[in-house]
């Protein structure tokens, strides 16, 4: 490493370190050393940082202490947040999303790699105060947003598989009967994935009756863990009654009179509130 | 924003948007504006940041011309690269990795985020010469790293599914034979994820007999779609005639003479290579 860098270097070799690596804590000595610098020099650059992008929807924590250092947190300010609902709001309701049926087609955007980190960054913000061990989907189309939770979050990604498998070792399963299709469904974790007592938070891409993921919150109960709060992309208004009460979701998916889907933007909840 | 920013303010701030959003595209006229000061001092200062991020594993690009810009491609070095598969085989060395049957458990691993973005950073810097149009992984476990993959490369994510669902319009099925279980086994696309005539490369987690992978190609080729190159995390040195000839894996799993599991890191391939 060059120890001639200038502080503006200095400044984006570190901020590009930080970003990259979100909820990863990085010691002062360890830059201070890396770049030739003093530890006060490292620290008052990280100060410079701070400021810099506290107004562009990402924070830097400083943690005191001899063991302490700085990581970076992606928040998103309110404002960003409600974006990202009504950016999805107005994604969702172009016309050749819709498919026969009535279906919404979303996939494209559950699998890209800009949106769901958007509903990560989102949920991350959300779920934050919850202090939360891991992040809980279940398979499939949760997991690119599960991800950039978790991600976001800095803890592990943990995912229901729909069947156990042999390359897993012993798996605990459930079966539960799914909200829309009135189907029994079985689904499993592997006994490594999460120690008992843990705490989550479940993330998850859609919510019609909410039977999976209240199956989900079962199947974990089993390993003496507690779901803090759920997430969702899209939930539909119909039906009203969910097997499910507490729930956070971006959007609300509904019907007009002439059947048309109707994608209506949700007031930002807080997690545990109704 | 404060038009009073410094030097090294504006270059942490530039620095995180570029780092958050890689392979994104951003104007300089876009931040003169934002930051309120002349493009050509938006210009000294992305020099200044691509000289600083050039040995932390990342690569400031610039396109020239009124519609160009900067973008941050996460560039890990060879070095960095060689460290990811070194890293990978002494964890997948750790003897409680071993289930009954002499199966390795990696499912830690293949859902962490810190794992699943080293992994695709790895594919993204391999796989970036081929200019895809797409990432192509097939359902579940190869998602983690092929969403990071597709991040770096800034291309979508298109997920092959186990079966198809009504939710996402016609789909395409075919069937295929895996080369592991040698059970008929069936994958499907919808119709609207891929462009006819789009060049992807595919990921995925595990490689053993190579059926999944090369009915990933029989499936795409209905699409006319053609696959560029074939990345996974972890192939077995057994069956050593495997149904796909080119491919890159990080790392090679065989049996020592008493059965236990043997982890090998890779000579690093290039794509197309044999």
């Amino acid at each position: 490493m060059d120890s001639k860098m200038s502080r503006s270097e200095r400044v984006a070799y570190m901020t590009a370190r930080l970003v990259a690596n979100p909820s990863r804590l990085f010691g002062l000595g360890d830059f201070a050393e890396e770049l030739g610098v003093a530890r006060s020099t490292v620290s008052e650059d990280f100060s410079l940082i701070r400021g810099a992008l506290a107004c562009g929807g990402g924070g830097v924590k400083t943690l005191p202490g001899a063991a302490g250092g700085v990581m970076y947190k992606p928040r998103p300010s309110a404002e960003q947040l409600e974006m990202i609902r009504m950016d999805l709001a107005v994604e969702l309701a172009r016309p050749e999303r819709v498919l026969p049926g009535g279906f919404l087609y979303m996939t494209d955007l559950i699998f890209s790699p800009q949106w769901s980190e958007a509903f990560g960054s989102y949920f991350a913000s959300l779920f934050e105060p919850l202090s939360a061990d891991a992040v809980v989907t279940i398979e499939t189309k949760g997991i690119p947003l599960a991800l950039m939770t978790a991600r976001g979050l800095g803890r592990p990604l943990v995912i229901i598989r729909r069947n156990s498998r042999v390359t897993e070792g012993s798996s605990v399963s459930i079966n539960y009967v799914s909200g829309s299709s009135s189907r029994i469904q079985t689904m499993s974790l592997p006994r490594r994935a999460l120690e008992p007592g843990s705490k989550v938070v479940v993330v998850d891409d859609f919510l019609r009756g909410g039977g999976t993921v209240s199956g989900a919150a079962d199947l974990l109960a089993e390993f003496d863990v507690e779901v803090l709060g759920t997430g969702v992309v899209a939930a539909t208004e119909e039906p009203r009654e969910k097997l499910l009460k507490d729930y956070i979701s971006l959007v609300e998916i509904g019907r007009t009179s002439d059947g048309a889907a109707r994608v209506r933007c949700n007031a930002p909840d807080l997690p545990g509130s109704d």
